[in-house]
């Protein structure tokens, strides 16, 4: 049996998950976080199902050791390749961000044409394509994956020349396509959504499938009287690499400030 | 007891080291390569020490059960932070790229002024800087971390106004400096050859570590004895992710055609 007072498990291949767990807070200032940045492994982008679906299963137990009451997967790439294999392989809660992220963009698009940003292992499952027909099936979509973007927000490009230039080359295929919704597929795409947003132009809405995230967690716990009212608490954070490496990016790239990252590295299966 | 017959072994982070592979097929092309690329936990360049000296450590070991006679680590963030490690733990001989590199870069240089490109973790350890103050104390050098070449390399944009961008920017502390040669200090780099000959002009010399590492294991090889006469032969190749995103990354991205890549993961120690 589950309980108020347990903490939400967060992971992420990295950093990026950061973005997510910013918008539960928001949400949910009283729940307790656990945040597991798989950096010894990352990224997870532009790797193939089974080493994503093996991550995820391990990242997962290691979470669920910590006996939480609820795990959010905030990297889209394992969101997209691994969900429906831990949802099968466990009973405990499970969030993506695939689900809410197409909710979200369904919601916004008026012309019901999307574009879905993401890292090629996200775009390539089709996964945001999938959940967005089911629901919407006169839906026009455009996938175009952005290797390069997770680079540029970890070396702080957000506003650099080349960024520009790389924006442009990627979005290019939307000119002349009437999509007025995109979808930032990937946690560290709206670290990039003041360039995004010149490059589209402001009547182009950038959707952040965090928000959708946080909602639908905000939504189940409530359901299931899993709402915590604590005050003081203190969100955990562990990293497979280099704890310090982990805490700089966080600042510096996120400007999440962290008092303490303590190295784990899940047990492999 | 090691046999000229035996194989030579190779690890890299991902398919990289297939630069270094290929100078070593020309200066030995009877020798017979085992090359393991880790591609399930790519990219070395910006992880912590601890992390890769442990890497490392697995990928020898793997590599060291299938009988090898030599192993080369072709990773320069790997060989800048865990040479030492392995050559502490194993008696094999291991020829990593630090030192080959350094004597190439002096004995090219004309102004005793060397810039040093390479991945963060590279340039962070100081081992290039160290490997050529040794032998040329004199040398005046300039140690640049470049961590978004290697995915330019991977996205193939060998050529966009975006990577000229991103090169400009990153050797503009070169300019004025009377540098003449840079080390090209990450297996990727070699490919951008035309990108920065470009922007830093025809009188700078780029030095490639691989040329160095091949010569040194062919002079390795020649004074034990265990220079292969071998004719006919199968290089082998693994990888610890999907080995067909290997095989078709090494084709396109690196010219490489390989017949086929077997998946295979290293033991965790």
């Amino acid at each position: 049996m589950s309980a108020p007072s347990q903490a939400i498990g967060i992971f992420d291949s990295g950093v990026g998950g950061l973005t997510v767990m910013r918008q539960l807070m928001r949400l949910l200032p009283q729940e307790r976080f656990i945040y597991f940045g798989d950096t010894a492994r990352l990224p997870y982008g532009n790797k193939g199902r089974d080493t994503i679906v093996r991550y995820s299963i391990e990242n997962a137990l290691y979470l669920m050791q910590k006996n939480i009451k609820l795990l959010i997967v905030a990297c889209n790439t394992a969101s997209a390749l691994a969900l429906s294999e831990l949802q099968e392989r466990f009973t405990l809660p499970i969030i993506g961000m695939i689900e809410p992220g197409a909710e979200k963009a369904i919601n916004t698009t008026r012309s019901q044409r999307i574009a879905i940003l993401g890292t090629k292992g996200t775009i390539q499952s089709g996964a945001y394509q999938e959940a967005i027909y089911k629901r919407a099936p006169q839906s026009w979509i455009m996938p175009v994956a952005c290797p390069l973007f997770v680079s540029l927000v970890e070396e702080q490009w957000l506003h650099h020349p080349a960024s520009r230039l790389i924006v442009q080359e990627y979005l290019q295929p939307l000119h002349g396509t009437q999509i007025d919704t995109v979808l930032l597929g990937c946690t560290h795409y709206p670290l990039l959504t003041p360039l995004i947003q010149e490059v589209l132009g402001d009547k182009v809405a950038l959707v952040d499938p965090a928000l959708g995230c946080a909602e639908r967690v905000a939504r189940l716990l409530g359901e299931r009287d899993l709402l915590s009212s604590m005050r003081d608490k203190d969100h955990e954070y562990y990293a497979s690499d280099d704890p310090e490496k982990f805490r700089v990016l966080a600042r510096s790239a996120f400007d999440h400030s962290i008092h303490q990252v303590l190295y784990s590295a899940p047990s492999p299966i």
